[in-house]
């Protein structure tokens, strides 16, 4: 069942070690079949060695399992709930990267501080509230969804496709699997960057909007010019 | 005598190197036989790649040696300390890891700034005491024991099995001498993340008791439900 | 079709991600044959390891495709202002590299706060002003190379081979394309010493002239003495 | 001449490179046979996977050429100046290292905040005074030797075997050269651990003086009791 989404998602979980975005196992990643709803996610506690396509699970939008012989993820709920909520994502990924992990304890959104982040990110990147007692003790993982699918009320998730949890880690999303990896890649250096400026500008502002869109759209909107096919890299 | 913890021990002392908390001889690993009351830890002054199983050193909770032609590390008194004082633990570490141990120099304990660390540490990791021109003096490295033990009167040393010993380095622990590795990289990490996260919110408070009940009892408590058995991992 | 700059150009943006001073495809390197006019650029949106020679895209110092089945770098007009309003160098370098991102995240130009930085930098490296929003508007990337044109019009760009896009990231060059190269790589480590050195010393003042001269003319003057042949290094 | 000599001064100055404590040219090893009074120190100007054990070049303690066909360091009479006025140092190590330049540039002594600090150097590395326009203009690098030299009238070269050369790096010594690299690499780390303690406690006072010279003299006193033979590590 949907074997050519489990190597995706085998590949991206794999992705995510192999650039650092991943120590120990904290992370993971999952795509969906929309035809089906059928989510494809990375196995509770695997060792990423000896992980195979087909240890991937399959849960349906409600958290049933479908296929599969072990656990999916703990975090599975968080993922469905961004499914739900955001109807034209396609993958999810969650990590503790470093940086983007230290603006989530900060309990600080990251500024759009230049194009690196404007090229991938239309605004700053949000961090949601802190999540309550009550959030935390029914239903924990759901919830987080929750407290991102709030923060997300005003937004496009495709043109924000990350969030920082307060006091947790980062989401980020994107129409495939590759593409939350990627977002996810470039959330940890623009994170990165953000916190080298701040030291060097602790009250540095956001760039001007005539520049954060001349950016985002140069290479997301519908006059973009990038690469070879109208859009693409430098 | 103990050949299969004499491998253990080895394999600690070289993943510590491998996993860059240890530069040039600056750390050791040690393992306690509880049955026998044997310790077998690294022998001081040789070098990793040339070291053998058969280097490790087997000494009693006194500290007189039972097998061995090397001597052991300088800092057996402090792990004999701790096998005696700590009856639950099975293996002690020993390192001078960058982060952790800018946290040691500066006399500050990490606080819990997020759910990496509530996974792992129940509430901040503490410093010791300064040590005495006294402690210093005599018995210095039985004395370190002591301080350690003392900061954790009131505290479990398996809900928290990690220490700052002040102006020096961390001590980590755990109920194999592998935990105790594996402790002492999410210390260092940790440790990582708390120095980046007072850089951006200087005066930043540790997480609501509910989020580090949450974390730290999911994955060790008797009700944890991470991973494939009931306790795991993401 | 000028097949040796060819090659020498895509040695030089590969050695750009092998150096870690690019990474995805945030960056890009030319070179110019200053006999014919013709500039050699990467082209846009291909993948570093398919990349070769014969994909190097022709232009002429208008901007019309002279050879090259694909587009060039969408940046090509910010290299074409600098080689016309530079005349004496060969070849130019954009990267996103981290630290000297953050200092032109921060607007803040970088001080030479020591002989590292005054052995290829005569004095500071110089920020840019912020692009307005017309300058953004319509042909940003020619408007791109204007404003550091303006940046340089009291400077010398070969004393100074390197500037800081406001809000963006740097530009390098050299007498060749090769040369740009290095200078980019210093300039990295040039803005990481700085960073720190600021952490240190808020307030600190850059050296004095007598060390910055004698340290950039014993490497680049007529009387440089480094070296096999009069000029090289330590 | 001095054949084993070379070799150690060629695989010191590898040795920098490997370790990341040089990074293009900026850095040399050197070597003194005190029998003859004769060095040996890197050529000037050679790559270094080009550079062989007969290219290192011997010159006498007034710098005259004794055997060699290419052009010493630069830095040559900085080297001899040291090695004229600490009769017992064997060599001398110079590298432009991250974290020691950024003390230095700083202008700021490192001080001893800690145990892996005390085990190298007994008490602050110091950092000399500026350069005048006088010292900088005539003979300059063997000022630079002069001024290491004036730091430390009143402290003895081989308890504290490095210094930080105002506005520029350090340079450090021991009783040979491999001991020379060893403390560059050590001055390094501790460099780092120091600039991450003040961010952590900005006013940091230095160890207690029992805790310094416990360790100091445990390591290299005459009562040390490290190793396998009364000196080693941990």
């Amino acid at each position: 069942m949907l074997e050519h989404l489990k190597t995706d998602v085998l590949a991206a979980n794999l992705a995510l070690v192999r650039e650092g975005l991943v120590l120990m196992t904290w992370g993971n990643a999952s795509a969906i079949d929309r035809a089906s709803g059928h989510v494809i996610i990375k196995p509770s506690g695997v060792a990423y060695d000896a992980m195979k396509a087909e240890d991937m699970v399959v849960v349906d939008l409600e958290g049933n399992k479908v296929e599969g012989k072990l656990n999916p993820s703990v975090d599975t709920p968080t993922h469905l709930a961004l499914y739900l909520a955001f109807p034209d994502i396609g993958g999810v990924v969650h990590t503790h990267s470093h940086y983007a992990t230290c603006w989530a304890q900060a309990c600080r959104p990251i500024p759009c501080f230049g194009t690196t982040h404007a090229d991938y990110f239309h605004g700053d990147v949000p961090v949601t509230d802190r999540m309550t007692a009550m959030e935390v003790r029914e239903a924990y993982e759901a919830n987080i969804g929750e407290v991102i699918i709030r923060c997300f009320r005003n937004r496009d998730p495709l043109s924000c496709p990350a969030v920082l949890v307060a006091n947790h880690a980062p989401f980020t999303w994107g129409k495939s699997v590759a593409a939350a990896v990627e977002n996810a890649f470039v959330l940890e250096e623009v994170a990165r960057m953000a916190l080298h400026t701040v030291a060097l500008s602790p009250t540095q502002l956001a760039i001007e909007d005539h520049l954060l869109d001349k950016h985002f759209l140069r290479k997301h909107g519908n006059n973009a010019y990038y690469g070879q096919v109208g859009k693409g890299d430098e």
